[in-house]
């Protein structure tokens, strides 16, 4: 399949769609990024890789951050983590306490706030200085040395963070984390202030279409973590759209508020795709339209 | 790869476990089968068939009777339906009336209880006689002059569905119901009494696995339609434990409180398998156990 | 003090107010009645008797007749009855499946329509024909011959009462219901559709202001059970918005959407308003602030 | 009446009650407290006292503290308060943050947690050292120069306040909090620590009974603010529990969990019980059974 024609298609067709949806005003730094921005890049599990547009422009990943998390947390881990974690999709917006207070204090999914806070505290204790070991991990999955996080971006949502502050409080009451509530959140608004763009996070996400096996960072996970994780994301990966993304683009993915979103093709390519309105639902408008597009045109969704 | 060899090793490898998991109590016929009942059914869109045990015998469908509802609406409504239901993951059990209450009588999904029952009254708006309709299009897909719903079973449960008739009464109230609230529960009760096989579940979804086309009753969805169905089935088809069947079976399913699951590797092959006893998600507990041997020991996982 | 003067200046201080408010629109015959009715009675434990306006006109008592179930609950039942209904105010709008599905077919409170359904169900259980011992008894507190209901209300009411099928059904999903669904509900309508003036309902809440005695009536209950039958109504006796009725008015209190509510100043008299128009809480408009004046120019209120 | 033996009768009655009830574990100062301590103490609006036990025993109010602070709040503030809490009960644990979430950080009444952080925001507002001027009030109140709080008390709660933490964010968060979250949770640490004794809680009640004014303190709120705090003490005074403090006691009243209980019989006079086990619904359980006794024996429901 040509996937540059395709990627040229897509780039044609969702320009008319410049402009619709909203970019997030609660985080100035985003507010500030320009709307007409948009990028998509594909990595091959054969190592060829195609972009087009804004591919090498490094965004917030935010919520993206979870998925390296998640699998950083396994690694370190196991699957103890399901202990204080579950693996359901949320039904209620991805930053409700009420679900939280309902099941006393265990986040539904690692893809929710709640999740990523508490995948947050396991990193803590198995490491000294855990934002260091989690941007050796992104070094690894990408071979960048360049990856960094943003002091304003994490600034500005320590700052902001008052719904995350409740949620880590309540995480804290109900004993599901261990260390201190600041050194936890200041860990957290640290990943969501990484820096990446469209190229580096389908390279870092490779692994995950490789069966585990990424062409630059080797064995990351084995073969059934590596699905499992995918089956995370495809349930639960876009927030309260999980469902809708599914039946939209059937494919895993994770979405973030800075706009980008990564996806998989199992055993074939990773994608990832960026442009900063979003939709009703938190996830890229453009992001979200462009997925569905590639899949239509590829016929590669899962189902 | 040989599938009967699988089948066989599967049935083998669940026998220590019958006696496990609860036979649920409160629909006496149901309660009367015996809990070592265990069945498995594969069927490949090539047209090739393979099946152990009970494969044969004849169960009550129960909840899948809404994988064959949403296609048949689908196929009378369009995508009009989407007007009436959600798609989204439920994150509350199936038969909560909270979240209808909450979401204003729109129910989250067609796999929930209250979505099947607003599936029942589209149904009933395109047809004189719904149950006949529904009757012919399980003829249609499975190819069986046979299949019928058991009186009995109907019977016990439209005296005991006092929550069916509360869910029914509160999307009455809410105006998503067009017709008699006793029509549309006869119509629902009707079609979850129907009793088919697992040779028959594998026959009847093969269009699932087939792009929306079947061996037997020739092109019964669109292709697009197909993958959507599917898709639904993933992040919705499990009641509460969908997340936790994805990341363990990796196929898109559909449980019913009779013991049986549908599942679908999509491109290859449809399965069915059966077993009274059910965990405490409400599926079946050997079943849910078989799939995950079936999708660990041939890689055929859709992550 | 001059009681008929005072209704004479709140029936002046209260016409501006006239067209403020909601008639309610899915009780046809309820919403028939003219806006601009106004009545108010207030009969005294020594016998005397003051009213103004359309105090002489029958209305449709709807969930005043809930004091009147619980009465006759308590009187056929005892403090059994607490066993199945709660006494603490909802939290909640008074229909609503939600609050009793969480708490498990237990409804919170006698004065929601769960708690009334069951009422209902328990006075079901002490007699043969519940709803001519309901008139009867509404005829030995008012020593009337002519308490009647409306069958044109109950019809109506029967006719569109979805929600109150849901919660009802709901309620016998928990087994908190050991009638027929039909039969309770039946009994519940035809409760609500009674008719009475205001002069008759502050005749027959006598008994709640006399520590149990009523000058008609003689001994309808003991002090104590009086005295709690008031701590109730001030709690729980005007839907979600007890509390502000309580600020304002500052006496136990039952309102129905009908447009009446009766008051009790514990030792002294009972009141009765009613002007059909609704505020947002479901409770009438003109009777809330006709009580609100009564309070605050007595000085009344037991607080 | 001799309310002399009357508190001695009751002081003999509850005494094969103690060691019935919890004390709260997760506050270490309280939980020192032996569990039979027992104090009651009266003060009549004529200026007569009466008292029994360890009525001179100071203990830690804890949500009393709020008592003070709605009068507070509403002397310097006045009825905007209203903008921001409601007055209704809650119907759910007094420091649940769903309700907080789902009514949009609006609090349901000023007596449960997240209401009295909004109570202590709007103090703040009012006065360069708000805690100086707390206790101030209070000792205007008493007319003692001693009133203080316990710094151990303080450090523990502040330290161990996860939940009024969360709930202080979660504020935060929809705007329902000027100063900052720490400097509000501090104020609210120190109030819940200040120590009285019975004695000294009736008499800074005593206004309430007064219709604003006390021998002591002269004129506190008028007759109309009493009169409206008395309402909402009754109706959301006891955490979840209002509705059967009602239906027991049938007296507007105010607890804290270091099982101190405030009440009032509007014109006559105040009481203070204190016991410091509690009951599931977190009210003293001695407390409550004493005031239910002093009722019973002298008729003074306001019902």
């Amino acid at each position: 399949m040509d996937y540059q024609a395709i990627l040229e298609e897509i780039h044609h067709e969702v320009q008319p769609l410049i402009g619709s949806g909203r970019i997030p005003d609660y985080i100035p730094p985003l507010a500030a990024v320009p709307c007409d921005k948009f990028g998509m890049a594909l990595k091959m599990t054969d190592g060829e890789a195609f972009s087009i547009g804004d591919a090498d422009e490094k965004f917030s990943i935010q919520s993206i951050s979870k998925l390296f998390s998640l699998t950083l947390a396994l690694r370190l881990s196991g699957t103890s983590i399901w202990e204080r974690i579950g693996r359901e999709p949320s039904g209620t917006p991805f930053n409700s306490l009420f679900q939280l207070e309902y099941e006393k204090g265990i986040p539904r999914n690692p893809f929710i706030n709640a999740g990523a806070l508490v995948l947050a505290d396991i990193i803590l204790s198995h490491t000294s200085n855990a934002m260091d070991e989690y941007l050796s991990f992104l070094r690894l999955l990408t071979d960048a040395d360049s990856v960094l996080f943003s002091q304003t971006v994490f600034q500005t949502e320590a700052d902001a963070g008052h719904r995350n502050r409740a949620l880590a409080n309540l995480l804290k009451d109900f004993g599901n984390l261990q260390h201190r509530v600041e050194e936890v959140l200041n860990f957290y608004f640290s990943q969501c202030a990484v820096m990446m763009s469209c190229k580096e996070l389908a390279l870092a996400c490779l692994f995950l279409a490789g069966q585990g096996v990424s062409s630059i960072a080797g064995k990351v996970v084995n073969l059934r973590r590596a699905k499992r994780i995918n089956a995370i994301m495809l349930t639960c990966g876009t927030y309260d759209a999980a469902g809708d993304f599914a039946y939209r683009v059937g494919l895993p993915g994770k979405s973030g508020v800075g706009g980008g979103i990564v996806a998989v093709v199992p055993g074939v390519m990773t994608l990832c795709v960026w442009s900063p309105a979003l939709n009703s639902a938190g996830n890229s408008y453009l992001g979200t339209k462009a997925l569905e597009l590639f899949t239509t045109k590829t016929r590669l969704s899962i189902f």
